[in-house]
């Protein structure tokens, strides 16, 4: 699993206890899991259709660096599945996990559209970069 | 199951597919998960624990009012397990439905703090309203 | 008078003196008022145009959770004047209130629109739902 | 009357019709008064009060640059009256006006404390600037 | 250099040191370069091209009120250089300087556009107020 | 360099002319660095003490994906120099660079505070991972 994005845990993402509230962490998630299928699928248009069980393993208090990892599980024909992990950057101990999460590529018209794709690739590889 | 928070639509809410952003949505559960435990529960120190799979059904565009129901499937020794559903204000649609949101109350160190409740209360009735 | 939408205070919500901040409580009751107009007039184009004076009686803190209650003061030809009562959600007590708000119903093109509603109705009686 | 703050009128600060949200403009006017009576009285713990009747004369929309003025109305013992009017930057057009914001000068406890101000004062005149 | 805008440091606008985040900072002195920049230039699309180098002299704290001043440097063909300050109200030491910011006026295309300006000038003058 | 946060372009993320709001940009680069810093030098209360000169060479719009690159340049005594570009993932376009950004390390006092790091650690190495 690749970690990319990683927030710093401010005063704005607490809840009223003073950890991280749950609901901002999803956020997270969720934005992360779309951006990462719309780099493979090349389709801006690519919306969150699903999400497996979730559990809230450890929380993050404020100061903390937090990294998210996504894997991609399966390419469909029109989705895409991936896995999440976040954990804490410092110690690696994991904050949450799901197994699944399904992408969904749309045409204009909120279609399902296929999308060609069928392995990971890099954008530096599509754009010939050495 | 009873709804209460609405929410309007706004451009701050959006992706930028101009739909209803579901990392926004899922916060706006969290949120709403937690206040109804704390409700219930008569602890501050509630957290979510849990979320089973999440089908995100449809989806809501500007303007839209959507409205957030909440319901009890369980009361545990130190946990309450809830079921949500958010849908459409004006058409009733079904935009999300979760069927199990575990949340834990915990005492000030963070270990799990039995409630000893064991039936959805009203607020009234512990005020003694009429 | 029913009180629906339901907010939890976080430190985002809070003033540097931490306690709610007043301009954030303002900003959800016109959500609020926006939001029942809407459906009661079924008119999205739907605007705040006046509130009467605005006495903060009390305030919140962190961790508190508040409920938002309107109620119809009177349907005019093209405006609906609301009451609304912000209170503690576990103590009942009462945070601000506002004897009038006129909302007002507009075309296209921001001119007033005569609503034709005479009399609060229920989304679920529009919908023919038992 | 002067005018001191001023916003840009963002996506993130319409409401779903495409105008500025009022809720928006309420919080940015309430957080003007606080900081405007915090330098008058020299004392952080000062809060809202009241806020006489509000009527919102014209709007904005994207792109428009406002400004927020206030003017002192009245030195009381423990208390600072304030009106305040906000307009469009360019076109001078009025946008809302409040006549009567009362602030309240609190103590550590939240009692009310006397603040023993008299006139408007300017920071370089403490400060023995020339 | 005159200071308009003015922040009160609220929750929200910390990092998780419980000083103010100097990335808020950067988007109040980049908001408010924009929007001096769109008064004297008279064209709402105008944008930031450059800033000078930034020196961090010193920090807010919660509940600190801040103010920017602005002051042009230069009137360009297409562009409008600046100076900015921002610093404590009430003891007016200095948080941040920045010796220039050049915005650019742009048509709709995003090319470059001469502005005709060549001095500051004030709406009231445009608008012939007394 | 290496490029870790990605961000997607919402709408709460423009300026009033639709593209990217320059100063929400700055405000993810110090974020980034920040908390870049805190990894390499692991103390938390690390802040931005300066910014070279800002080109801002292109922009992004809404639905774009943009990364934040960070490199060391230099590590001082109590401070870390970075580099820092953001570019479109897509297309690798250069939006901004900033050739230097001087982080210091502070004790709780805030003072400087030497950090004892002369090269740059990967986490998994501190922790002993495979």
């Amino acid at each position: 699993m690749r970690f990319h994005t990683r927030k710093w845990i401010k005063p704005e993402d607490l809840n009223p206890n003073g950890t991280l509230f749950g609901g901002k962490l999803l956020a997270w998630i969720d934005e992360e899991a779309a951006l990462y299928s719309i780099i493979q699928l090349e389709n801006q248009n690519t919306v969150t259709k699903y999400m497996s069980e979730i559990d809230f393993k450890s929380s993050a208090t404020q100061g903390d660096i937090i990294e998210i990892g996504i894997e991609v599980v399966k390419f469909g024909n029109a989705s895409l599945a991936l896995k999440c992990e976040v954990r804490n950057k410092m110690t690696r101990q994991t904050i949450i996990k799901i197994d699944k999460i399904v992408m969904v590529s749309l045409d204009k018209e909120g279609n399902t559209k296929p999308h060609g794709k069928i392995k990971v690739e890099f954008v530096k590889d599509r754009l010939g970069d050495s």
